[in-house]
């Protein structure tokens, strides 16, 4: 993967699909404007595909693996192997996504971009393993630049993989337990607010958890200054594996023209990379939900992002992603399926 | 129908059924509430149906069509006809309900309880028209006592039909051009607040059109004096068909131990009445979104409902509480469905 030649790629759609898409969604036999925010994805998804019709078939649900050396540093609440045993988990299908990804009709892919041990038999896992895991912040930075890139690329190919068969929307999202540092790591960096602000209890710290966490963050930031310019910086000095194959994905699919959905906090925190590194991203991506974890609303704030759902989710594994599909659904199915009043009174 | 007797057989779901639900929901591997509120949701519908493993399967929308004398006021900002033509496209499958009900796998039921105009041909049609639309309440009372009984027994009729039939979830909404006006004055005497406060631009009136709107309203309830305490009587002086055939409909849910999903705000109004009925039917009920109509926040804040979705709907037609049935799915099937921390290790 060549880093340069792929953001060239990228363009926003042409304004003029967005208003051919917004024509015919204010002919349909409604009062104009009556389906509030699934008028203006629709016709958003519409200009990605460049069509008056857009369709969210066939769809793909994504879950990219890894864990992170900065659990080390007692930051979260269960022990890190948990991400080995949900990423066993999703294979074998008990899972929240296994459901939801069900429900919502769409194939689940789960990659292994690090977890910290080694899968021996684990029928259906994309390996993509990178290394056992990100170093650990506090002490060094999380990964090099080489395997930021690496793991870039997996996101990337792993978007390209599922466009070359066909899939016209992916949802994107993760399971990495002790990623709520990272995350808040990145949007103290990218946003500017404090690292109390952001920081929050992931899957479950008490309130003298979440300070020492934030301490944890604060003092990394101060010692590793990654540049808030400097995607990549940033995923080197205090990223994560599967946040940097996320970034690749979202970029992915905006240079392929799929529409992407981004799940949680974790997820949102790698589309906003992504968007730094070419702003256009962002008319590529439908943000899912709203986070239960506070820094998650920081970032939306602060980058303009508005979630569909508001539900408490706090999961991660791209579960609220996978709960949004069938509202793009029923977004798009208006607008390419309802009646004008032209053909109604025909 | 006697609807003392109906109001007799309701009851609050049992504790030790919500109990059960949460103590099987708590063990699911994932941290403790991080499917926010899928999971309350998903321990009320166990807790209506007596199980651990609630179901969504089968389910019906069910749009309850009727005119409103109001509207020789000009309240608003479509013709009355419009009711006529969209309940028979609803039956041509060219509304935005036909496709969401597809989506969500659900039958859709027409039931025309007082559309201003016959219907000389319409295949699929429940025809319980009482009549054609209400009177004008600007003049006199909408309704007689005896018409809003008739009603009221049409919503509980439908839904025992589709109860006898196994349909375990029911999305209720209504189709009326005019409907928000009713809505509006039943919201202001069901909670007290001005009715400046509740009116709203309906489908589609400019700042001149609401204030002639509230200012209809407000002489309407000055003349008829509706009892706050007296929900028939509401219906009676103010009300609508449809409002008191959903009313009933809400009813009958709570009586069959059926999951009701109130639509938008009309549906809410329905709803509100129903539990000032049989203050039990709440716990029966999920409300499926927010409208884009004010008077809508005003109810739910009133009465304590949290709508699921918040996305801008204000379209009626059953269709946000149809888009909101796939949350339903979700709710339950991780209730259900998932691994425990137990099974997932052995």
């Amino acid at each position: 993967m060549n880093l340069d030649l792929l953001l060239r790629t990228i363009s926003a759609p042409s304004s003029e699909w967005y208003d051919r898409a917004a024509a015919r969604q204010h002919e349909l036999v409604k009062p104009r404007g009556s389906l509030g925010r699934l008028e203006t994805l629709s016709i958003q998804i519409a200009a990605i595909q460049e069509t008056e019709r857009p369709t969210t078939s066939p769809r793909a649900v994504v879950v990219f693996c890894a864990d992170h050396g900065i659990c080390a540093e007692g930051v979260n609440a269960y022990p890190a192997d948990i991400t080995w045993m949900h990423t066993f988990n999703f294979l074998r299908g008990g899972a929240a996504v296994n459901l939801l990804a069900t429900i919502a009709d769409a194939e689940l892919t789960v990659v292994d971009v690090g977890v910290a041990r080694e899968f021996e038999d684990a029928p259906g896992l994309v390996n993509r393993k990178i290394r056992l895991g990100t170093r650990n912040f506090a002490v060094e930075p999380a990964l090099t630049r080489d395997e930021v890139l690496q793991a870039v690329a997996v996101g990337v190919e792993t978007v390209e993989t599922l466009a070359e068969k066909g899939v016209r929307v992916i949802a994107i999202g993760e399971m990495g337990i002790g990623n709520t540092t990272p995350a808040a790591a990145i949007t103290a960096v990218l946003t500017g607010e404090s690292v109390a602000a952001v920081t929050g209890a992931g899957s479950g710290l008490d309130d003298a958890g979440i300070l020492k966490k934030a301490g944890v963050i604060a003092r990394a930031l101060e010692q590793h200054q990654p540049n808030p310019s400097d995607p990549l910086d940033i995923l080197e000095k205090v990223g994560g594996l599967e946040i940097a194959a996320m970034c690749g994905a979202f970029l992915a699919c905006a240079s392929k023209r799929v529409v992407a959905v981004a799940d949680g906090y974790i997820s949102t925190v790698a589309a906003a990379l992504a968007i730094r590194l070419a702003p256009a991203v962002t008319e590529y991506i439908v943000f899912a939900h709203l986070s239960g974890e506070g820094g998650h609303r920081v970032l939306c704030d602060s980058f303009g992002f508005e979630p569909l759902l508001d539900l408490g989710l706090r999961l991660g594994e791209t579960s609220g992603a996978a709960l949004a599909l069938p509202l793009l659904d029923a977004a798009c199915r208006t607008l390419a399926e309802m009646k004008t009043f032209t053909e109604m009174s025909s």
